[in-house]
C-alpha cells in the first residue's frame, strides 16, 4: 500500500503515473520538522537496520552511513565522498527488525539523505525547498515494496532488442574513416558488434543536430553502408545549444522564446563544449515537442539511436561566473598569495563550473509562471529524454526508440535508458557498476550499464577484460572512453581473443537476457536484485555487496580486483556454477550453499544458476539479428523436471503482447535422463546436470 | 647476493650504506635500452608472475598492471590512477615460475615503472635521466631478497617506545586551549593518549621555528603541564621558509646562501602556506646542519617530537608560474571560451601547483656544482628528515628522536618514520593503508601508519572505528584530519566507548608490537609481510591482498567495508582467532587452514595467531610509560610447549643492546596443563588454548 503526503506546493514532476489522494494524518515512520522552507523527515535506525535505494549513487548497495544529495551533477570523479552523481532517484527502502517500509520523496529540487552519517543511529531526509510529495510504501518484503513503487511510477522503458548488442564508443571518433575502421577491425576479427556511437566530435562546432560536412561528407551513405554490415550509428545530443546566429536550432529557439531566461528577461547564457550556449526550457511541453522534432533529420539520415548528454545541465561557466573568477584573479594580482588567497584563486576558476550561483540565475516557465531553475533542477535531464523519446517515436511510430541519457529523474525510466555516467578506469568502479545496477533497478531504470573499461583514465587489458565479464549481463553493454585516454577498443589489446570470447557469451545469452528484461518491465520487477531481496532472513546474504541476483534463476559475482585469480562468493542456496571462457567453453560445477573461494583465471568468469532452474543459451552470432533463438541449449542443475518461460518478440514493436511472446520450455527428468521441448524451437538438454 | 650496475653518472643518494663494486657484465634479467639520456630495463612477465615493492604507492600489494612513477608528489587524492604518492621507493621484487629476484633503482630523479601496463606481459622500468645505480638482488625467497636489500641500505629508524602511543592530531588546533581541551577530553574518558600534534596553525604566519605568541603565550609552560599529564607535544615543520625580512631563519639562510637558486643566480621563490617562500638546499651538509640546529629552541621549550611536511617539496606556485597563469587568463579574457580554452583556463591555475616547470627552475649545489632540482627531486624530503634527525640528536644525544616525514626516499628509513600522507576518509583508503604497510616494510620504513579516520573528507563513526581497529597494529598510530572536515577526535562520537576499547587493545599489545618492531629493525626483517612471503607455494596466500602477516606469529585482517558484519579471510595454516572487543573482552576460536567467513560486529576485530605460537599482552594503561610489562598474559593455541622471546629496553637509548633486551618466555604443556615462566616477569598462561 502506498500513501501520499504533501508538503508546501509540490510540482508535478511526472515521476508517478497514478494519482493518489493526499493523506491528512501524520506521516508514519518519520518525525517531521520544518525549518524555514526546509522540511526534514527523521527516523531512528536500529544497530543492524539496512537502507536500500537511491538509484544511481555512490557507495554501497546498503546506503547506510553516508550523506547523499539529490542534485544531478556533472562530476566525473566518482569517489566515495561524493554526495551526488548524475541522477536523483529519491527512493529509500528501510529494512529492520520490525519489518520493511519505503519512502519516495517526489521533489525536483535538492534533497539531502543523511543516512546514519551525522549520527549512526538516525536517518534524516531534508527537502531544501519543502515543496514535495512523500509516498510511504508499506509491504512485507523489500521486493514487494519495489513492485508497489514501480506500479506507482509506471512501466519501464524497453529498448529494441538490438539495443542489447555490444556498442563501441569513444570521445574521439572524428570522421567517417574513424568509424569505418573501428567497424572493420571488429568484423575482421569476428568480435560481435551492433552499434557504433559518436561523441561530440561528429558535430560542426559542437552545434546540436549538425555534423561536420568535411569529416562526414556523406553521412547517409556511411550509415547505409554500416547498416548493410548490421551496424547502427548512435550520435550524441547535448543539452546546451550553441549561441550561433544562423544556426537553425539557435535561431528557432530564440524566435520562439524556447530558451531559459534570467530574472531580468535576458536569455541565460552558459558555456558548454561550444563555449557560449543557451538552454532549452525542457520543462515546457511545446519546447520538448520542438526539440524532439529536431531529431528528425538525423533519423531520416539513417540514425537509429541517440544518447543525450550534459543534461544535468552541465554548465562550464556563465558570463557572470566567469566575470567573478576574473575579478577574484584581478583582486589578487601582485599580492603575496598565501594559504587562503591561494585556495580562493584556484577555486575561483575550478568552482565556476556547475555552480549553484548559476543554477539560481535562470528560470523555467511552469504553468505560465517563472520557476527558478534550482527549485526544479533534477527534472532537466529527464525532460530532455522525454523530448528525445517523443521525437524518435514520431519518426518511427509503433517502434521502440533506442535512447539513453546521462542525467535522470524517476519518470525518465519510462522514456529511455541511462548509462552510469563518466566513470573512470578504476577497479573500484567495476564494483560500483554492479552496486548501481541494484539501485537503478529498484527505481525502474532497467536499460542501463556503465562505460566498460572506464571512461576517464587509462584502462589496462585485464581491467577491460574483467569489466566486459560483468558487462555481459548488463542490458546496456557499451565500451566508451574519453578523449586523451588510451585506445580501448577490444582489438587494441594483446588479449583481444579473450575479450571476444567474453562477447560470445553475451550474444548466446541475449535471448535469456532480453526475456528477463521484458519480464522485469512487464511485472514491475527487478532484473538485478541485491541478495537481501531474495534471502531476507539470511544474514550473510543480506550483507553481500559484491554479488547480485539476475532474473529468476541466476546470480552474478564478477571479479573486480586486479591480479586476482579468484574471489570469495556466498551461495545462499545450492547453485550450479557455470565457469565461462566462451559460449562454447565452460565448466559446470554443482556447488553447495555457503561461503566458497572460487578460482577464476583471467579469462574466466562465473554465472550461478539456482538449483532447480535452467536457462537457455543460443549459438554464436556477431550481431543481434543473427542470433538463432530457435535452437537453444539449456544449462542448469536439476533433480526433477521444471518449466521455464522465455519471452521473445520482433524486438522493436512498441506494444508488448506479453502472453503471446512467451514460449514454455518443458524440462522433464526421467530415469536419469533429461529431455526438454518447446514449441517452435529445438532444445538441447544434454548439458543439464542431474543430481 | 647483490650486484651493482652503473649507468651515466650516478648520484650519491645515501640510499645504500655498503659500497659494492660496479659490475661490468650485462645486467641479468633485464634487456637494457638507451634512448637519449633515458635508460630502460625490460623484463618479460609470465602469465602468473607477481611483482612486489615500490614502498609507499597506490594500488595492490602485487604491483603488477599499473604505471607508477617515482616522483615525490603533494597530491591528496590517492585514487587508483595516480602514478606517484609522496615517496620514491624504487625497489621491485619479481616472483615467477623460475624463481625470484629483486632490483633497486638508485636514482633520485624520475623513474617510471610500467609493470604490465602497456603490455600485460612485460615490465619496463625507465630512468628519465639515465644517471643511476641498479642493484640486482638474487636469492631463493622473497623475504630473503628483502633481507639482502635491507642489509644493503642499513638499519631502520626506531622511535622511542612512547612513539607507539596513540597520537591525536588535527590541522586546526590553533591555541593552547585547543590542545588542553583535547587532552582533557581524552583523560577524562580514560581514552589512552601519549602525544598531541600541532599542524601549521601553531606558527606565526606559517614561519618555521616560530609560534604564535598570542594563541600560545607560554609554550614552555603548556608543554610542561601536558608532560606532567604524560602527554608529549609534536609540532610540524615545513620545508618552505617564508620570505620574511627580520625572521631569523630567513635572514640567516639568505646571509649564508642556504637557499636554492635559479640559473640566473636569484634565490628561487615558490609559494607555500605563508605565500612566498624559499627552499633550503637540504642536499648540502652545511645547510642540513644549520636547519637541524634550528630545531633546538623548540626542543629546549619542551618539544620532544617533530613531523616534517610539504617536503616533496610542495610548491603552490612560483612567481613565474603564477605569471603564466595570469597571462593565459588575460589572453582569454573576453573570448568565447569553448572546450579547449575552457580546460586551458582552468588548468592554468590548477596545474601551477607542483609543476615540472618549477622543479626545473631551481638548483642544488652538489660537490660544489649546480644540479637542477628535477634531477634529484626525490631526495629533497629525505635530506630534510636527515637534517631534523641530526638536529634532534644533537640536543638529546644518545636518545632516539621521534620524527616522521611526508616525503621520503630510501635512506630516510634510517633517520625517521613516514606517515602515509594526506589520505581521505574513504573506506578504500583503509585498505590502501594495509597494502602500503607491506611495501613500506620491504623498503625499511617500519615506523609508519596512516591518518586514521582519514585526513581529507568527513569521516563517520563506523569508518573511524574500523580504521582504529587496523591502526591498533601499526607502529605509528595517529588520528589526523584536515581543516574544514568533521571533528574526528574519538570523544566526538556516539560510539566513543567502542573506540576507547580498541585503544585498550593497542596499549596491551605495545610490549609485543615494540618487540616485533625492534626485532624487524635489528634483523632487517619486515614487521608486516604479504602472505606471499610466508607461504610462497600457496597460491591463495600469494594472491591475498587484504591480510598481512604481523611479526613472527600473527596475521591481521581488518574489516574495510562499510556496513559489513564480517569478512572473508584465508588462513594459510591453522590459527587461533582472537576476536577482540577490548583488551579484556575477546573470544578465542581455533580455526582450521582454509577459506572462512568471519562474523565481526562493528566493535569486533580479529587477530590471528599461528598455531604453535603465543603472544604476550599487558594490562590496561592510558599512556605508554604506565604499561606494566612485568605481568603478561599469553594468548595462543598450542599442542606442545614453545619458547618465544620478547625484546624490551628503556625505550629511548639510541644504542640497542639486542641480546640484553631479550626475555625468554618458556611455555610448557604437560598433562593438559600449560605453564609459562620468564625471568623477572609473571606470565599468565591460563588463556592459552590447548589442542
Amino acid at each position: 500500500m502506498i500513501r501520499r503526503y504533501d508538503f508546501g506546493h509540490p510540482y508535478d514532476t511526472g515521476a508517478v503515473v497514478r494519482q493518489l489522494p493526499v493523506c491528512e494524518d501524520r506521516v508514519p515512520h518519520f518525525a517531521v520538522a520544518q525549518d524555514g522552507c526546509r522540511v526534514s523527515f527523521s527516523a531512528p535506525l536500529g544497530e543492524n537496520d539496512m537502507i536500500f535505494g537511491l538509484g544511481e549513487s555512490v557507495r554501497g548497495i546498503n546506503k547506510r552511513g553516508h550523506l547523499y544529495r539529490a542534485w544531478n551533477s556533472d562530476d566525473f570523479s566518482h569517489t566515495e565522498n561524493k554526495a551526488s552523481l548524475y541522477a536523483s532517484h529519491n527512493l529509500l527502502l528501510f529494512s529492520g527488525k520490525t519489518g520493511v517500509f519505503g519512502a519516495y520523496f517526489d521533489d525536483p529540487g535538492a534533497v539531502t539523505f543523511d543516512l546514519g552519517y551525522t549520527r549512526g543511529d538516525e536517518a534524516v531526509i531534508t527537502s531544501e525547498n519543502g515543496d514535495l510529495s512523500v509516498y510511504i510504501i508499506e509491504g512485507d518484503t523489500l521486493i514487494g515494496l519495489v513492485r508497489e513503487f514501480r506500479h506507482l511510477i509506471g512501466r519501464s522503458y524497453l529498448p529494441p532488442k538490438w539495443g542489447l548488442g555490444y556498442i563501441q564508443s569513444r570521445w574521439g571518433y572524428a570522421s567517417e574513416s574513424d568509424l569505418r575502421t573501428v567497424v572493420k577491425e571488429h568484423r575482421e576479427r569476428h568480435i560481435p558488434l551492433d552499434t557504433i556511437s559518436m561523441d561530440i566530435d561528429y558535430m560542426e562546432e559542437y552545434k546540436d543536430f549538425t555534423w561536420n560536412r568535411e569529416t562526414f561528407p556523406d553521412m547517409a551513405g556511411m550509415i547505409a553502408d554500416l547498416k548493410a554490415d548490421h551496424i547502427r550509428v548512435m550520435p550524441i545530443i547535448d543539452a546546451g545549444v550553441k549561441v550561433a546566429p544562423g544556426d537553425p536550432t539557435y535561431e528557432e529557439g530564440m524566435a520562439n522564446d524556447y530558451f531559459c531566461r534570467k530574472e531580468n528577461g535576458d536569455v541565460f547564457i552558459g558555456a558548454v563544449w561550444p563555449g557560449r550556449a543557451v538552454f532549452p526550457d525542457f520543462l515546457r511541453e511545446d519546447v520538448r515537442r520542438w526539440f524532439g522534432d529536431k531529431y528528425r533529420p538525423l533519423l531520416e539520415t539513417g540514425v537509429e539511436a541517440i544518447w543525450n548528454d550534459m543534461n544535468e545541465p552541465a554548465i562550464f561557466y556563465s558570463e557572470e561566473g566567469l566575470a567573478a573568477a576574473y575579478q577574484k584573479a584581478d583582486e589578487l594580482r601582485e599580492k603575496n598569495i598565501a594559504i587562503h588567497d591561494y585556495f580562493a584563486l584556484k577555486d575561483a576558476f575550478a568552482n565556476m563550473s556547475n555552480s549553484m550561483d548559476d543554477y539560481r540565475r535562470f528560470f523555467h516557465v511552469i504553468d505560465g509562471k517563472p520557476v527558478r531553475h534550482d527549485k526544479v533542477h533534477n527534472l532537466f535531464g529527464a525532460m530532455m529524454t522525454k523530448a528525445g523519446a517523443q521525437g524518435m517515436k514520431a519518426v518511427r511510430p509503433g517502434k521502440r526508440p533506442l535512447i539513453f541519457s546521462r542525467a535522470s529523474f524517476i519518470g525518465a525510466h519510462r522514456d529511455g535508458g541511462v548509462w552510469q555516467g563518466d566513470n573512470n578506469a578504476w577497479w573500484g568502479h567495476l564494483l560500483l557498476n554492479l552496486k548501481e545496477l541494484a539501485g537503478l533497478n529498484m527505481c525502474g531504470f532497467l536499460y542501463t550499464g556503465a562505460d566498460l573499461g572506464g571512461f576517464g583514465c587509462n584502462t589496462t587489458e585485464d581491467l577491460l577484460l574483467r569489466w566486459l565479464q560483468l558487462g555481459v549481463f548488463t542490458p546496456l553493454m557499451r565500451n566508451h572512453a574519453a578523449d586523451g585516454t588510451r585506445d580501448q577498443e577490444i582489438y587494441r589489446f594483446r588479449n583481444w581473443e579473450d575479450m571476444r570470447d567474453v562477447l560470445t557469451v553475451r550474444y548466446a545469452l541475449i535471448p535469456y537476457l532480453y526475456s528477463e528484461l521484458v519480464k522485469a518491465a512487464e511485472k514491475n520487477d527487478m532484473m538485478f536484485r541485491p541478495l537481501a531481496f531474495d534471502y531476507p532472513r539470511d544474514e550473510d546474504a543480506c550483507r553481500t555487496e559484491d554479488q547480485l541476483m539476475l532474473g529468476d534463476g541466476c546470480m552474478i559475482a564478477p571479479v573486480y580486483e586486479q591480479n586476482a585469480r579468484g574471489r570469495h562468493v556466498y551461495l545462499p542456496e545450492d547453485m550450479l556454477l557455470v565457469r565461462f571462457r566462451s559460449s562454447t567453453d565452460y565448466d559446470l560445477v554443482p556447488m553447495q550453499k555457503g561461503h566458497h573461494w572460487l578460482r577464476l583465471q583471467l579469462n574466466e568468469f562465473p554465472l550461478f544458476i539456482r538449483k532447480g532452474h535452467v536457462i537457455p543459451m543460443a549459438g554464436a552470432a556477431e550481431y543481434v539479428e543473427a542470433i538463432d533463438a530457435s535452437a537453444l541449449t539449456l544449462l542448469g542443475w536439476l533433480d526433477h523436471g521444471t518449466v521455464i518461460t522465455l519471452y521473445d518478440d520482433d524486438g522493436e514493436s512498441d506494444v508488448i503482447d506479453f502472453q503471446a511472446g512467451l514460449t514454455v520450455i518443458d524440462v522433464q527428468v526421467k530415469d536419469g535422463v533429461v529431455a526438454a521441448r518447446a514449441e517452435g524451437r529445438t532444445v538441447d538438454a544434454s548439458r543439464v546436470v542431474l543430481d
